[in-house]
Protein backbone atom coordinates (compact mmCIF):
# COMPACT_ATOMS: atom_id res chain seq x y z
CA UNK A 1 0.00 0.00 0.00
CA UNK A 2 1.18 3.41 -0.74
CA UNK A 3 1.89 5.96 2.44
CA UNK A 4 -0.01 9.02 3.26
CA UNK A 5 1.15 11.19 6.16
CA UNK A 6 -1.82 13.05 7.45
CA UNK A 7 -0.78 16.37 9.14
CA UNK A 8 -2.57 18.23 11.96
CA UNK A 9 -1.44 21.72 12.50
CA UNK A 10 -2.06 23.34 15.73
CA UNK A 11 -3.71 26.84 16.34
CA UNK A 12 -0.07 28.05 17.90
CA UNK A 13 1.09 27.96 14.03
CA UNK A 14 -1.60 29.47 12.32
CA UNK A 15 -1.60 32.28 14.61
CA UNK A 16 1.76 33.57 13.44
CA UNK A 17 2.09 34.61 9.77
CA UNK A 18 5.93 33.69 9.83
CA UNK A 19 5.54 30.21 11.51
CA UNK A 20 2.79 29.26 9.33
CA UNK A 21 4.42 30.03 5.92
CA UNK A 22 7.80 28.68 7.09
CA UNK A 23 5.29 25.34 7.99
CA UNK A 24 3.75 25.73 4.75
CA UNK A 25 6.63 25.28 2.80
CA UNK A 26 8.15 22.15 4.78
CA UNK A 27 4.62 20.84 3.90
CA UNK A 28 4.95 21.28 0.65
CA UNK A 29 8.22 19.44 0.45
CA UNK A 30 6.95 16.34 2.22
CA UNK A 31 6.92 13.86 -1.19
CA UNK A 32 4.16 11.27 -1.77
CA UNK A 33 0.25 11.74 -0.59
CA UNK A 34 -0.64 14.06 2.42
CA UNK A 35 -3.12 15.88 3.50
CA UNK A 36 -3.31 18.75 5.88
CA UNK A 37 -5.96 19.65 8.98
CA UNK A 38 -6.18 22.65 10.06
CA UNK A 39 -8.24 23.92 13.27
CA UNK A 40 -8.67 27.89 13.93
CA UNK A 41 -6.08 29.33 16.45
CA UNK A 42 -7.37 32.87 18.14
CA UNK A 43 -8.83 34.24 14.76
CA UNK A 44 -12.49 33.03 15.17
CA UNK A 45 -12.22 34.10 18.52
CA UNK A 46 -10.95 37.65 17.59
CA UNK A 47 -13.61 37.78 14.84
CA UNK A 48 -16.10 36.68 17.19
CA UNK A 49 -14.97 39.90 19.79
CA UNK A 50 -14.98 42.07 16.36
CA UNK A 51 -18.25 41.31 15.51
CA UNK A 52 -19.44 41.53 19.23
CA UNK A 53 -21.03 37.90 19.51
CA UNK A 54 -20.39 36.94 22.78
CA UNK A 55 -18.83 33.34 23.30
CA UNK A 56 -20.59 31.12 25.68
CA UNK A 57 -18.12 28.61 27.15
CA UNK A 58 -19.50 26.10 29.54
CA UNK A 59 -17.26 23.78 31.49
CA UNK A 60 -14.23 24.79 29.25
CA UNK A 61 -15.86 24.06 25.98
CA UNK A 62 -16.89 26.61 23.74
CA UNK A 63 -20.55 26.24 22.69
CA UNK A 64 -21.35 26.72 18.82
CA UNK A 65 -24.54 29.01 18.61
CA UNK A 66 -26.12 29.61 15.25
CA UNK A 67 -23.95 32.65 15.04
CA UNK A 68 -20.36 31.02 15.76
CA UNK A 69 -20.92 28.77 13.48
CA UNK A 70 -21.03 31.30 11.09
CA UNK A 71 -18.05 32.92 12.31
CA UNK A 72 -15.92 29.71 12.02
CA UNK A 73 -17.35 28.85 9.23
CA UNK A 74 -16.06 32.49 7.42
CA UNK A 75 -12.70 31.87 9.46
CA UNK A 76 -11.72 28.70 9.35
CA UNK A 77 -13.16 27.24 5.98
CA UNK A 78 -12.97 30.54 4.02
CA UNK A 79 -10.02 32.98 5.27
CA UNK A 80 -7.86 30.44 6.55
CA UNK A 81 -8.14 27.63 4.45
CA UNK A 82 -8.00 29.79 1.23
CA UNK A 83 -4.78 31.59 2.64
CA UNK A 84 -3.13 28.29 3.54
CA UNK A 85 -4.25 26.59 -0.35
CA UNK A 86 -3.06 29.80 -1.97
CA UNK A 87 0.59 29.48 -0.15
CA UNK A 88 0.58 25.79 -0.98
CA UNK A 89 -0.13 26.86 -4.49
CA UNK A 90 2.94 29.13 -4.48
CA UNK A 91 5.15 26.08 -2.96
CA UNK A 92 4.08 24.01 -5.77
CA UNK A 93 1.80 21.96 -3.67
CA UNK A 94 -1.18 21.34 -5.59
CA UNK A 95 -3.66 21.88 -2.96
CA UNK A 96 -7.30 21.93 -2.88
CA UNK A 97 -9.20 23.12 0.14
CA UNK A 98 -12.16 20.96 1.87
CA UNK A 99 -15.02 20.80 4.41
CA UNK A 100 -16.58 18.13 5.08
CA UNK A 101 -19.63 19.35 3.24
CA UNK A 102 -17.14 19.93 0.17
CA UNK A 103 -17.78 16.23 -2.14
CA UNK A 104 -19.46 14.83 1.17
CA UNK A 105 -15.67 14.36 2.51
CA UNK A 106 -17.04 13.88 6.30
CA UNK A 107 -20.52 13.17 7.14
CA UNK A 108 -21.31 14.05 10.92
CA UNK A 109 -24.39 14.65 13.15
CA UNK A 110 -24.93 17.14 15.35
CA UNK A 111 -24.36 16.19 19.10
CA UNK A 112 -26.14 14.66 21.60
CA UNK A 113 -25.35 14.89 25.18
CA UNK A 114 -28.09 14.47 27.94
CA UNK A 115 -27.25 17.72 29.75
CA UNK A 116 -25.14 19.80 27.36
CA UNK A 117 -26.23 21.69 24.45
CA UNK A 118 -23.31 22.17 22.33
CA UNK A 119 -24.76 23.66 19.93
CA UNK A 120 -23.99 23.07 15.78
CA UNK A 121 -20.90 20.91 17.16
CA UNK A 122 -20.60 17.85 14.76
CA UNK A 123 -19.89 14.14 15.80
CA UNK A 124 -18.01 12.56 12.80
CA UNK A 125 -19.98 8.91 11.38
CA UNK A 126 -17.93 8.28 8.56
CA UNK A 127 -15.21 9.44 5.73
CA UNK A 128 -15.77 9.58 1.90
CA UNK A 129 -12.53 7.71 1.38
CA UNK A 130 -13.03 7.08 -2.45
CA UNK A 131 -13.51 11.03 -2.67
CA UNK A 132 -10.50 11.81 -1.14
CA UNK A 133 -8.63 8.71 -2.74
CA UNK A 134 -9.61 10.25 -6.06
CA UNK A 135 -7.83 13.61 -5.30
CA UNK A 136 -4.75 11.75 -3.90
CA UNK A 137 -4.48 9.92 -6.96
CA UNK A 138 -4.60 13.72 -9.28
CA UNK A 139 -1.94 14.23 -7.23
CA UNK A 140 -3.98 16.81 -5.29
CA UNK A 141 -3.48 17.45 -1.78
CA UNK A 142 -6.35 18.00 0.46
CA UNK A 143 -6.37 20.64 3.19
CA UNK A 144 -9.46 20.29 5.64
CA UNK A 145 -10.75 23.05 7.92
CA UNK A 146 -12.81 21.80 10.81
CA UNK A 147 -16.24 22.23 9.51
CA UNK A 148 -18.48 19.10 8.63
CA UNK A 149 -21.91 18.57 7.56
CA UNK A 150 -25.23 16.05 8.33
CA UNK A 151 -26.20 15.74 4.78
CA UNK A 152 -29.20 17.78 5.81
CA UNK A 153 -27.89 20.92 4.97
CA UNK A 154 -26.28 21.69 8.09
CA UNK A 155 -23.13 22.32 8.76
CA UNK A 156 -21.34 21.94 12.02
CA UNK A 157 -18.11 22.45 13.53
CA UNK A 158 -15.73 19.88 14.60
CA UNK A 159 -13.04 19.50 16.35
CA UNK A 160 -9.65 19.60 13.82
CA UNK A 161 -8.17 16.91 16.21
CA UNK A 162 -10.67 14.51 15.89
CA UNK A 163 -11.12 15.34 11.98
CA UNK A 164 -7.46 14.31 10.97
CA UNK A 165 -8.06 10.76 13.39
CA UNK A 166 -11.13 10.11 11.88
CA UNK A 167 -9.80 10.65 8.45
CA UNK A 168 -6.50 8.70 9.31
CA UNK A 169 -8.99 5.76 10.61
CA UNK A 170 -10.46 5.56 7.73
CA UNK A 171 -7.96 6.02 4.77
CA UNK A 172 -5.87 3.00 6.68
CA UNK A 173 -7.55 0.64 4.52
CA UNK A 174 -6.46 2.06 1.42
CA UNK A 175 -3.50 3.39 2.44
CA UNK A 176 -0.12 3.48 4.87
CA UNK A 177 -1.19 6.02 7.28
CA UNK A 178 0.92 7.66 9.46
CA UNK A 179 -0.61 10.48 11.51
CA UNK A 180 0.97 13.33 12.95
CA UNK A 181 -0.08 16.18 15.37
CA UNK A 182 1.61 19.15 15.31
CA UNK A 183 1.43 20.88 18.49
CA UNK A 184 3.82 24.15 20.01
CA UNK A 185 5.87 20.89 22.39
CA UNK A 186 8.73 19.31 21.36
CA UNK A 187 6.91 15.55 22.04
CA UNK A 188 5.43 13.44 24.83
CA UNK A 189 7.67 14.76 27.68
CA UNK A 190 8.70 12.99 31.13
CA UNK A 191 8.68 16.71 32.71
CA UNK A 192 5.89 18.71 31.22
CA UNK A 193 8.39 22.01 31.98
CA UNK A 194 11.22 21.18 30.16
CA UNK A 195 11.21 20.52 26.58
CA UNK A 196 14.41 18.08 26.19
CA UNK A 197 12.81 15.14 28.12
CA UNK A 198 10.71 14.02 25.15
CA UNK A 199 9.60 10.21 25.15
CA UNK A 200 11.05 9.23 21.33
CA UNK A 201 8.60 6.20 21.13
CA UNK A 202 5.72 4.76 23.25
CA UNK A 203 3.83 1.54 22.76
CA UNK A 204 1.15 0.02 24.48
CA UNK A 205 3.36 -1.58 27.20
CA UNK A 206 5.51 1.18 28.18
CA UNK A 207 2.04 3.54 27.98
CA UNK A 208 0.71 1.13 30.79
CA UNK A 209 4.06 1.34 32.86
CA UNK A 210 4.09 5.69 32.15
CA UNK A 211 0.81 5.87 33.37
CA UNK A 212 0.84 3.34 36.23
CA UNK A 213 4.06 5.66 37.53
CA UNK A 214 2.10 8.74 37.08
CA UNK A 215 4.81 10.05 34.16
CA UNK A 216 1.99 10.97 31.59
CA UNK A 217 1.26 14.42 32.34
CA UNK A 218 -2.22 14.25 32.73
CA UNK A 219 -3.69 16.52 29.51
CA UNK A 220 -1.36 14.29 27.11
CA UNK A 221 -4.04 11.23 28.38
CA UNK A 222 -6.52 11.86 26.22
CA UNK A 223 -4.36 12.21 23.25
CA UNK A 224 -2.82 8.83 23.97
CA UNK A 225 -5.56 7.45 25.18
CA UNK A 226 -6.94 8.23 21.01
CA UNK A 227 -3.59 7.63 19.65
CA UNK A 228 -4.19 4.02 20.93
CA UNK A 229 -7.88 3.58 19.31
CA UNK A 230 -6.34 5.02 16.04
CA UNK A 231 -3.76 2.06 16.04
CA UNK A 232 -6.16 -0.32 16.63
CA UNK A 233 -8.37 1.10 13.53
CA UNK A 234 -5.18 0.52 11.72
CA UNK A 235 -3.14 3.50 11.31
CA UNK A 236 0.44 2.58 11.35
CA UNK A 237 2.02 5.19 13.40
CA UNK A 238 1.11 8.42 15.43
CA UNK A 239 3.70 11.15 15.86
CA UNK A 240 3.19 14.17 18.10
CA UNK A 241 5.76 16.98 18.13
CA UNK A 242 6.88 20.34 17.17
CA UNK A 243 5.23 21.79 13.84
CA UNK A 244 8.70 23.69 13.33
CA UNK A 245 10.44 20.32 13.05
CA UNK A 246 8.05 19.13 10.39
CA UNK A 247 11.34 17.10 8.55
CA UNK A 248 12.38 15.69 11.45
CA UNK A 249 8.72 14.38 12.65
CA UNK A 250 8.15 12.52 9.57
CA UNK A 251 11.87 10.87 9.79
CA UNK A 252 11.73 10.18 13.58
CA UNK A 253 14.40 12.60 14.49
CA UNK A 254 12.17 14.04 16.63
CA UNK A 255 8.95 13.89 18.72
CA UNK A 256 7.09 10.72 20.31
CA UNK A 257 6.54 7.93 18.20
CA UNK A 258 3.43 5.93 18.78
CA UNK A 259 2.85 2.73 18.21
CA UNK A 260 1.67 -0.76 18.09
CA UNK A 261 4.80 -2.86 19.44
CA UNK B 1 -19.38 15.86 -26.61
CA UNK B 2 -21.25 15.81 -23.46
CA UNK B 3 -23.17 19.09 -22.49
CA UNK B 4 -22.31 21.34 -19.84
CA UNK B 5 -24.41 23.78 -18.02
CA UNK B 6 -22.66 26.60 -16.04
CA UNK B 7 -24.79 28.54 -14.30
CA UNK B 8 -24.75 32.34 -12.06
CA UNK B 9 -26.14 33.16 -10.05
CA UNK B 10 -26.98 36.72 -9.71
CA UNK B 11 -26.69 38.44 -5.72
CA UNK B 12 -30.27 39.00 -5.42
CA UNK B 13 -30.69 35.15 -4.94
CA UNK B 14 -28.22 34.65 -2.39
CA UNK B 15 -29.61 37.58 -0.44
CA UNK B 16 -33.09 35.79 0.10
CA UNK B 17 -32.91 32.39 2.11
CA UNK B 18 -36.18 31.33 1.02
CA UNK B 19 -35.31 31.94 -3.01
CA UNK B 20 -31.62 30.58 -2.47
CA UNK B 21 -33.03 27.60 -1.26
CA UNK B 22 -35.59 26.73 -3.95
CA UNK B 23 -33.01 27.60 -6.51
CA UNK B 24 -30.62 25.45 -5.29
CA UNK B 25 -33.41 22.66 -5.54
CA UNK B 26 -33.78 23.28 -9.14
CA UNK B 27 -29.83 23.07 -10.43
CA UNK B 28 -29.67 19.83 -8.26
CA UNK B 29 -32.55 18.71 -9.94
CA UNK B 30 -30.63 19.74 -13.33
CA UNK B 31 -29.00 16.53 -15.22
CA UNK B 32 -25.92 15.53 -16.27
CA UNK B 33 -22.47 18.09 -16.25
CA UNK B 34 -22.56 21.28 -14.16
CA UNK B 35 -21.51 23.90 -12.48
CA UNK B 36 -22.48 27.02 -10.29
CA UNK B 37 -20.96 29.94 -9.91
CA UNK B 38 -21.93 32.22 -7.32
CA UNK B 39 -21.40 36.26 -6.14
CA UNK B 40 -21.99 37.97 -3.09
CA UNK B 41 -24.67 40.08 -2.75
CA UNK B 42 -24.84 41.88 -0.04
CA UNK B 43 -23.62 40.01 2.48
CA UNK B 44 -20.04 41.36 2.14
CA UNK B 45 -20.57 44.85 2.47
CA UNK B 46 -23.10 44.64 5.84
CA UNK B 47 -20.29 42.04 6.54
CA UNK B 48 -17.64 45.29 6.34
CA UNK B 49 -20.05 47.87 8.32
CA UNK B 50 -19.96 45.45 11.17
CA UNK B 51 -16.49 44.97 11.22
CA UNK B 52 -16.08 48.68 10.41
CA UNK B 53 -14.18 48.76 7.29
CA UNK B 54 -14.50 51.36 5.50
CA UNK B 55 -15.50 50.64 1.68
CA UNK B 56 -13.83 52.31 -1.24
CA UNK B 57 -16.16 52.98 -4.61
CA UNK B 58 -14.27 55.16 -7.06
CA UNK B 59 -16.62 55.53 -10.18
CA UNK B 60 -18.75 53.09 -9.07
CA UNK B 61 -16.31 50.48 -8.40
CA UNK B 62 -15.59 48.76 -5.12
CA UNK B 63 -11.51 48.95 -4.27
CA UNK B 64 -10.88 45.35 -3.07
CA UNK B 65 -8.07 46.70 0.03
CA UNK B 66 -6.26 44.39 2.07
CA UNK B 67 -8.96 44.02 5.31
CA UNK B 68 -12.15 43.69 2.54
CA UNK B 69 -9.86 40.81 0.82
CA UNK B 70 -9.95 39.22 3.84
CA UNK B 71 -13.81 39.75 4.57
CA UNK B 72 -15.14 38.51 0.87
CA UNK B 73 -12.95 35.80 1.48
CA UNK B 74 -14.75 34.47 4.61
CA UNK B 75 -17.59 35.77 3.09
CA UNK B 76 -17.78 34.29 -0.49
CA UNK B 77 -15.06 31.68 -0.22
CA UNK B 78 -16.10 30.60 3.64
CA UNK B 79 -20.24 31.43 4.59
CA UNK B 80 -21.75 31.41 1.38
CA UNK B 81 -19.99 28.73 -0.85
CA UNK B 82 -19.83 26.20 1.79
CA UNK B 83 -23.99 26.74 2.96
CA UNK B 84 -24.82 25.94 -0.67
CA UNK B 85 -22.83 22.99 -0.96
CA UNK B 86 -24.02 21.43 2.46
CA UNK B 87 -27.52 22.45 0.72
CA UNK B 88 -27.01 20.83 -2.98
CA UNK B 89 -25.93 17.90 -1.04
CA UNK B 90 -29.00 17.83 1.21
CA UNK B 91 -30.46 17.55 -2.11
CA UNK B 92 -28.00 14.78 -3.31
CA UNK B 93 -25.86 16.65 -5.86
CA UNK B 94 -22.68 15.71 -4.69
CA UNK B 95 -21.23 19.78 -4.92
CA UNK B 96 -17.85 20.55 -4.20
CA UNK B 97 -17.39 24.09 -3.14
CA UNK B 98 -13.99 25.72 -5.10
CA UNK B 99 -12.19 29.46 -5.09
CA UNK B 100 -9.46 29.91 -7.40
CA UNK B 101 -6.69 28.81 -5.42
CA UNK B 102 -8.16 25.18 -5.08
CA UNK B 103 -5.93 22.52 -7.29
CA UNK B 104 -5.28 25.74 -8.77
CA UNK B 105 -8.79 26.32 -10.66
CA UNK B 106 -8.31 29.88 -12.16
CA UNK B 107 -5.34 31.67 -12.29
CA UNK B 108 -5.45 35.09 -12.26
CA UNK B 109 -2.66 38.44 -12.28
CA UNK B 110 -3.54 41.08 -9.92
CA UNK B 111 -4.87 44.23 -11.83
CA UNK B 112 -2.54 46.80 -13.48
CA UNK B 113 -4.63 50.13 -14.45
CA UNK B 114 -2.50 52.88 -15.67
CA UNK B 115 -4.43 55.54 -13.33
CA UNK B 116 -6.58 53.40 -10.85
CA UNK B 117 -5.40 51.13 -8.18
CA UNK B 118 -8.36 48.30 -7.73
CA UNK B 119 -6.82 46.67 -4.79
CA UNK B 120 -6.71 43.16 -4.85
CA UNK B 121 -8.71 42.43 -7.80
CA UNK B 122 -7.94 39.50 -10.10
CA UNK B 123 -7.93 39.94 -13.89
CA UNK B 124 -7.88 35.62 -15.25
CA UNK B 125 -5.37 34.63 -17.14
CA UNK B 126 -6.51 30.68 -17.45
CA UNK B 127 -8.77 27.88 -16.11
CA UNK B 128 -7.38 24.75 -15.38
CA UNK B 129 -9.78 22.29 -17.19
CA UNK B 130 -8.14 19.39 -16.40
CA UNK B 131 -9.12 19.33 -12.92
CA UNK B 132 -12.60 20.65 -13.50
CA UNK B 133 -12.97 18.06 -15.93
CA UNK B 134 -11.85 15.29 -13.64
CA UNK B 135 -14.39 16.25 -11.04
CA UNK B 136 -16.92 16.16 -13.24
CA UNK B 137 -16.25 12.48 -14.88
CA UNK B 138 -16.44 11.26 -10.37
CA UNK B 139 -19.97 12.82 -10.59
CA UNK B 140 -18.90 16.20 -8.83
CA UNK B 141 -20.41 19.36 -9.40
CA UNK B 142 -17.84 22.26 -9.07
CA UNK B 143 -19.27 25.60 -6.93
CA UNK B 144 -17.23 28.17 -7.40
CA UNK B 145 -16.98 31.27 -5.18
CA UNK B 146 -15.45 34.47 -7.32
CA UNK B 147 -11.66 34.40 -5.74
CA UNK B 148 -8.98 33.72 -7.89
CA UNK B 149 -4.92 33.19 -7.00
CA UNK B 150 -1.94 34.13 -8.68
CA UNK B 151 0.28 31.47 -8.03
CA UNK B 152 2.10 33.53 -5.55
CA UNK B 153 0.39 32.97 -2.37
CA UNK B 154 -2.13 36.04 -3.36
CA UNK B 155 -6.12 35.60 -3.28
CA UNK B 156 -7.55 37.90 -5.47
CA UNK B 157 -11.22 39.45 -5.65
CA UNK B 158 -12.01 38.45 -9.12
CA UNK B 159 -16.06 39.34 -10.84
CA UNK B 160 -18.34 36.12 -10.82
CA UNK B 161 -19.56 36.95 -14.17
CA UNK B 162 -16.33 36.98 -15.75
CA UNK B 163 -15.68 33.47 -13.77
CA UNK B 164 -18.76 31.75 -15.70
CA UNK B 165 -17.81 32.96 -18.75
CA UNK B 166 -14.09 32.39 -18.38
CA UNK B 167 -15.13 28.97 -17.10
CA UNK B 168 -17.24 28.82 -20.56
CA UNK B 169 -14.66 29.57 -22.61
CA UNK B 170 -12.14 27.14 -21.37
CA UNK B 171 -14.60 24.25 -21.44
CA UNK B 172 -15.66 24.59 -24.43
CA UNK B 173 -12.80 22.76 -25.89
CA UNK B 174 -14.07 19.60 -23.73
CA UNK B 175 -17.77 20.01 -23.71
CA UNK B 176 -20.45 21.44 -25.53
CA UNK B 177 -20.83 24.31 -23.00
CA UNK B 178 -24.58 26.63 -21.89
CA UNK B 179 -23.63 29.77 -19.76
CA UNK B 180 -26.80 30.69 -17.78
CA UNK B 181 -26.85 34.08 -16.50
CA UNK B 182 -29.28 34.04 -13.88
CA UNK B 183 -30.37 37.36 -12.56
CA UNK B 184 -34.23 39.73 -11.39
CA UNK B 185 -35.34 40.10 -15.07
CA UNK B 186 -36.73 37.53 -17.00
CA UNK B 187 -34.06 38.17 -19.94
CA UNK B 188 -32.96 40.58 -22.47
CA UNK B 189 -35.87 43.02 -23.00
CA UNK B 190 -37.37 45.66 -25.29
CA UNK B 191 -39.03 47.74 -22.74
CA UNK B 192 -36.88 47.52 -19.65
CA UNK B 193 -39.79 48.35 -17.31
CA UNK B 194 -42.20 45.49 -18.77
CA UNK B 195 -40.77 41.78 -18.12
CA UNK B 196 -43.00 40.45 -20.55
CA UNK B 197 -41.28 41.88 -23.42
CA UNK B 198 -38.53 39.35 -23.54
CA UNK B 199 -36.46 39.11 -27.05
CA UNK B 200 -36.66 35.16 -26.86
CA UNK B 201 -33.38 34.87 -29.14
CA UNK B 202 -30.59 37.20 -29.91
CA UNK B 203 -27.94 36.79 -32.95
CA UNK B 204 -25.35 39.02 -34.27
CA UNK B 205 -28.03 40.47 -36.99
CA UNK B 206 -30.52 40.49 -34.80
CA UNK B 207 -28.52 41.99 -31.79
CA UNK B 208 -27.09 44.98 -34.75
CA UNK B 209 -30.51 45.66 -35.71
CA UNK B 210 -31.92 45.85 -32.57
CA UNK B 211 -28.81 48.03 -30.97
CA UNK B 212 -29.12 50.62 -33.84
CA UNK B 213 -32.89 50.92 -33.63
CA UNK B 214 -31.96 51.71 -29.56
CA UNK B 215 -33.86 48.82 -28.13
CA UNK B 216 -31.55 47.68 -26.18
CA UNK B 217 -31.49 49.05 -22.73
CA UNK B 218 -27.62 50.39 -22.11
CA UNK B 219 -26.63 48.54 -18.96
CA UNK B 220 -27.44 45.17 -21.36
CA UNK B 221 -24.77 46.29 -23.94
CA UNK B 222 -22.04 45.09 -22.11
CA UNK B 223 -23.19 41.44 -21.08
CA UNK B 224 -24.01 40.83 -24.52
CA UNK B 225 -20.92 42.20 -26.05
CA UNK B 226 -19.01 39.56 -23.33
CA UNK B 227 -22.22 37.18 -24.78
CA UNK B 228 -20.63 37.53 -28.17
CA UNK B 229 -17.40 37.01 -27.43
CA UNK B 230 -17.89 33.56 -25.52
CA UNK B 231 -19.87 31.94 -28.44
CA UNK B 232 -16.97 32.83 -30.75
CA UNK B 233 -14.76 31.08 -28.25
CA UNK B 234 -16.90 28.12 -28.51
CA UNK B 235 -19.95 28.43 -26.15
CA UNK B 236 -22.80 27.03 -27.61
CA UNK B 237 -25.34 29.18 -26.33
CA UNK B 238 -25.91 31.76 -23.97
CA UNK B 239 -28.84 32.12 -21.67
CA UNK B 240 -30.28 35.45 -19.85
CA UNK B 241 -32.89 34.92 -17.61
CA UNK B 242 -34.54 34.81 -14.26
CA UNK B 243 -33.39 32.44 -11.42
CA UNK B 244 -36.46 31.54 -10.87
CA UNK B 245 -37.48 29.79 -13.96
CA UNK B 246 -34.04 27.87 -14.39
CA UNK B 247 -35.68 24.69 -15.60
CA UNK B 248 -37.50 26.85 -18.04
CA UNK B 249 -34.17 28.68 -19.02
CA UNK B 250 -32.48 25.26 -19.60
CA UNK B 251 -35.38 24.08 -22.14
CA UNK B 252 -35.63 27.68 -23.77
CA UNK B 253 -38.90 28.22 -22.76
CA UNK B 254 -37.90 31.18 -20.91
CA UNK B 255 -35.53 34.09 -20.78
CA UNK B 256 -33.40 35.21 -23.97
CA UNK B 257 -30.92 32.36 -25.71
CA UNK B 258 -27.71 34.61 -27.22
CA UNK B 259 -26.60 32.55 -30.00
CA UNK B 260 -24.42 32.87 -33.65
CA UNK B 261 -26.82 32.43 -35.79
Amino acid sequence: MDNLYIIKIGGNIIDDEKKLSSFLKDFAAVEGNKILVHGGGKLATKMAERMNVPQQVIDGRRITDAETLKIVTMVYAGYINKNIVAKLQMNNCNAIGLCGADGDAILAHKRKHPVMDYGFVGDVDSINTDLIRSLLEKNLTPVFAPITHDQQGQLLNTNADTIAQELAKGLSKDFTVELIYSFEKSGVLLDANDDTTVIPVINPSSYKELKAKEKIFAGMIPKLENAFVALKSGVKKIIIGKAENLQELISGKSGTSIINE
